[in-house]
């Protein structure tokens, strides 16, 4: 972080030459803009507030997680119930705290800024992008570090444990369950919460610096410009409603009641969000007012439109969440066909996973593509930023249901460890099970707002680099647009291979253990629990430097060498690929995953004829789960970061590239 | 076809409302040109004409394969080079008659339309893009139909020969075997023929619709204008003095020179074209022209620059065969890799092999990165056309050296079934072996030129349909980008679930016969071959009507509801993503096939390390295999008909959609 504030720094610094006098605004030449400089120490004193942020959310969310989990377990004695209400409320608290803790940073940030900046909006929001950017640099260390690491003990601690020493999972005498444990919390809490956090700060930055060039900005209308703020804050009080209805009015009794309770959380707070929108679009907007647009008239807007756009996208993330549901989820059919498919053994196991994981991108790209083309064109790229805020103004609800999964997790493992009844630890399985597709349907909500976030994000740069078209049929956007669909592959390559190589870490030290410490098997000698925890932190620390450095780097070398047009190309192409293919890694391994529990759980005649645990069907549909394992807590999600962070990035750097990219093209004379 | 023809008549016909009168040229208002009936007529004419050729073209190549592989069996008995020799010389013939037929038919046909032409080159040669869509269509029967059926016949004729029964492979009593052999041949001899032959029909007509509305057409330089003909006619006389390398200067003695020999080719053959290009431009081309571009000044083009955008194509296909070679062939690094992998099971197998085919993306993508942004800033779309059959200037070698795979397949299923002495089989599987990788190879370039070919027709319709922007920063555009990126993944879906289901229905089919026939195991009585061909035949038919529907008819739907500038984005993305899905998916499967052939062969320490045959790691490795082969024979060279062919549909129905389509937006009033 502290290297790249001094290249953001430098970077814009050099755009007016670190002068440090106050210039005429381009867009109305006779009022004075911040100089330079000052943009350039702005922005990144906003970049490293937005990482400060982000840590700070995701160590706080892990603590919470942390506290939470040992007295779910406890709670576990009473009653599957009790238990739910604690995981479930640890997860709101998680929720709460990221969504007010990300607005009430940015409102301060904001309205601090304002008192340099005074009447120069354009400077000043555009500054708070750095915000943004802070915000996603730390998702990338959440997402991909935290990937890699829960991953490398997980894959580690089943290999040895499970498969060479036939122990339980979550058995103190395996030395990784410690890492694997950890891993849960780094991944799902630190890793989801960083990527959600990110994709509420962006998407706010990139309806902020669209709206400050347009009427709001030339207006200086305060509040119709906080338009964004005002729906996240709409969004925290409409969960925090929501969450009565969990843990108050609909008691949770049987295990059976769990899914269809988190799933009717999501309904009701898109329901109760959609009336509070049209409140906020009706309060908070002038009836009509202009949104600029480079290169093109100025576009007139109502507000009633505004509330289609939020909706739009609101109801968009509603729609991925159930179509992730029905494909991951072991109640429908996708995935018992998966299953059924173990019979003839594990490559039809693969290739049946992998047909579904690319079915199931359909119908979310659709969704998406319908909120994309309503809220474009009814308000340019303003309308699909506030989408994407739209999608995320239930985000409180959407980390609770999350976060609540891993804390599950965790609670079965301690109970397991600490030799607790085995009615405990069947309540807490139970929790655990329905957390699985929860968690699916959160990695789906996520990938959803990504998408629109990027293209919020890119449709600020193209604004703030001026480029008015970014025509396809050009070669300069046409090869930007092929290599950036290249991208995708190339990082998840990378974050694949990452995996494989911590886990082969991890699989060594276990053995060695196993091999070394006389008693451990017997349960009277402790296993070296650090060591293992040692190795997951240390790879996924030296593991995530290639691909964090392609994502890092890419529109930096790319808009220096080639400039802003062949950038606009790529990052077009690494957002319309990368959506499909981090939908399909999350649904195939999330298919995978739950096909195998399908098939232990034995609830159906069907279910049973593959069973039990152990049989060739069962092994087949283990060997699936474990390819799942990088591609739905790693590659996957991984991706979210890679199209917004090179999105955000742009949009940050966008006056460096303009004033001096492009130098390839410039020597070559094109 | 013939209710296709149907269609194309019907929709073109009906832009001028059938009318039979000569209208003044839009070009140039002073000429008289066809009128839009004789368009629509004549454009059918060439459709059924293109369709017919890849039709015979996949015939005959089919009955030359047949022949040859018992002739390749009975030369076996005297020595590898005698074996290799014949089945080289009979891929030869069958690669010399791709190239040639399709180039004559296509001359004819342009002379005799020119009769009723007369000089409207415009309609004449906006006509003669039928051919390609034709072509293509045939193509779409051949990959996808093809691909179901030989991945059908070889997975269900495995796992139960091989795996239950415990049979050798090819062996005369297993009911699937004579269907195996046959699928080679529809698949790896027609699909391939056909794709490629399409490819090479439609960059030709891209080239001649893009020149017929530049100075080459206005002109009336029918010797400039049959340029793309010209460089297809010197890559057959290239490539016949190619074939003297293999077959008389280097005589092969040992299996060892099999492959540096087959590459050699390559290599020769693009080194005389390199040449060959430079006396065609020099020779054929006017020093100084120009190429109209919709909505922009025409580009002026000196003929050295043409050199560059076919050179450009040529050597790109090299760089992604020989990269494609490394990713595939044991003999390097990648392969090994993901051969060690098996070490620890299955899934760390799939994960390897996964991310190797990612990976494989990145330099073949900038390959024909660079090659597409020289030849588009050299001459424009035209640029593209050219570079296109420069790729495909080679076509004679690469199908040369793509048909002697299987024909080198049938020719040891044939040593099998006749009983023939065990070195026979020998030989004949090292011919095999050789022809993995170059078959590996040969898809390489078919995706490849398909990326180019797409994109000069993308250019043509964009030209046709009289679009001069085609900007992702809008609503339609971008909506019809990222749907486009999502169909390779429906597409796939489909295909891989089709591969899946007929695969199943060969299996009951030869667990049945097994069962019921007495004397079967004990080779006197003998199997049902004729049925498991018609479930071969049958499956592959029905199977690939929903794939086949998906591609025909999004193009017509998208263009009649939405208009063309969303069919335009959506053909941009289709193209980048599909690109990248294709090229991962055929090198994937190719490097866990020959991971297997590494560990079988045990050629090595390290290989030996990991078998013998029935190893655990062998049968990790045999798990990969059975995946990668949907993915490498079906669903990935699939790939290259969903882009070329809906982008050639989108030309010869663009002035329908320019007349006609949007309705939905029309409706709207967007």
């Amino acid at each position: 972080m502290a290297v790249f504030s001094v290249f953001i720094f430098l970077f814009l610094g050099s755009v007016g030459g670190f002068s440090t006098k106050w210039v005429s605004c381009k867009a109305n030449p006779s009022e004075l803009c911040a100089p330079p400089l000052a943009n350039a120490l702005f922005s990144t004193v906003a970049f490293i507030l937005g990482a400060l942020t982000s840590t700070l959310s995701g160590y706080l969310g892990m603590k919470i997680a942390t506290y939470a989990n040992a007295r779910t377990t406890l709670e576990a004695r009473k009653g599957v119930g009790e238990a739910f209400i604690v995981a479930f409320r640890a997860g709101s608290v998680m929720g709460f705290l990221l969504a007010a803790n990300g607005l009430i940073v940015l409102f301060i940030a904001i309205v601090l800024f304002k008192l340099y900046y005074g009447n120069d909006w354009t400077g000043l929001y555009e500054s708070i992008a750095g915000y943004g950017l802070g915000g996603s640099s730390v998702a990338l260390f959440g997402r991909v570090g935290g990937g890699i690491y829960t991953k490398a003990a997980d894959v580690g601690a089943d290999l040895v444990g499970k498969v060479e020493r036939n122990i339980p999972e979550d058995d103190p005498r395996n030395p990784a369950v410690i890492a694997d444990n950890v891993g849960d919390n780094v991944g799902d809490i630190a890793g989801m919460g960083a990527d959600l956090f990110g994709s509420f700060a962006e998407s706010s930055c990139a309806a902020l610096v669209v709206s400050s060039i347009s009427s709001f900005g030339a207006d200086r209308d305060f509040v119709a410009m906080s338009f964004p703020l005002l729906i996240s804050s709409a969004g925290i009080v409409v969960c925090l409603i929501t969450t009565i209805f969990a843990t108050d009015l609909f008691v949770i009794k049987s295990v059976k009641e769990i899914e269809p309770s988190l799933k009717r959380q999501l309904v009701i707070s898109t329901v109760l969000m959609t009336l509070a929108i049209a409140a906020v679009c009706y309060l908070a907007l002038p009836s009509t007012f202009t949104i600029n647009v480079v290169g093109h008239q100025p576009k007139v807007v109502k507000n009633w439109k505004l509330f289609f756009c939020v909706g739009s996208g609101l109801w968009a993330g509603l729609i991925i969440g159930y179509t992730t549901e029905y494909f991951t989820s072991n109640a429908y059919q996708p995935v018992r066909d998966v299953a059924d498919s173990c019979r003839t053994g594990a490559a039809t196991n693969v290739i049946f996973g992998l047909a579904l994981g690319y079915k199931s991108v359909i119908i979310p790209v659709l969704a998406i593509a319908v909120a994309i083309f309503l809220s474009f064109s009814l308000a340019a790229m303003y309308g699909i930023a506030v989408a994407a805020l739209g999608m995320l103004s239930t985000l409180a609800t959407g980390l609770a249901i999350d976060a609540y999964g891993p804390i599950s997790d965790n609670a079965g493992g301690i109970a397991e460890m600490a030799g607790m009844p085995h009615k405990v630890r069947e309540r807490t399985d139970a929790l655990d099970a329905a957390g699985n597709t929860t968690a699916a349907i959160g990695k789906g909500f996520a990938i959803g707002s990504a998408a629109l976030v990027s293209l919020a994000l890119f449709g600020a740069f193209v604004s703030r680099a001026g480029i008015a078209v970014v025509d396809v049929i050009q070669p300069k956007e046409f090869v930007g647009l092929i290599v950036g669909a290249m991208l995708p592959y190339w990082f998840s390559a990378m974050t694949m291979k990452s995996v494989g190589k911590a886990a082969l870490a991890m699989v060594e030290e276990v053995r060695r253990q196993f091999n070394t410490i006389p008693g451990l098997m017997e349960g009277t000698v402790k296993p070296d629990y650090k060591r293992c925890v040692k190795i997951s932190t240390d790879a996924s620390l030296r593991e995530m430097i290639p691909p964090g450095a392609l994502v890092m780097l890419t529109p930096l070398i790319v808009g220096t060498l080639f400039g802003s047009s062949t950038l606009a190309g790529l990052l077009a192409g690494a957002l319309v690929s990368g959506v499909q293919i981090a939908i399909s890694a999350s649904n195939t391994g999330g298919a995978w995953d739950n096909a195998k529990k399908y098939i232990e759980a034995g609830a159906s005649d069907h279910a049973r004829s593959l069973g039990p645990k152990g049989s060739d069907a069962h092994k087949a549909a283990v060997i699936g789960d474990t390819v799942g394992d990088p591609l739905k807590d790693t590659s996957g999600p991984s991706l979210n970061i890679l199209i917004k962070l090179m999105a955000v990035e742009s949009l940050v750097f966008a006056p460096f590239f303009a004033a001096h990219g492009g130098i390839f093209f410039k020597w070559l004379n094109i």
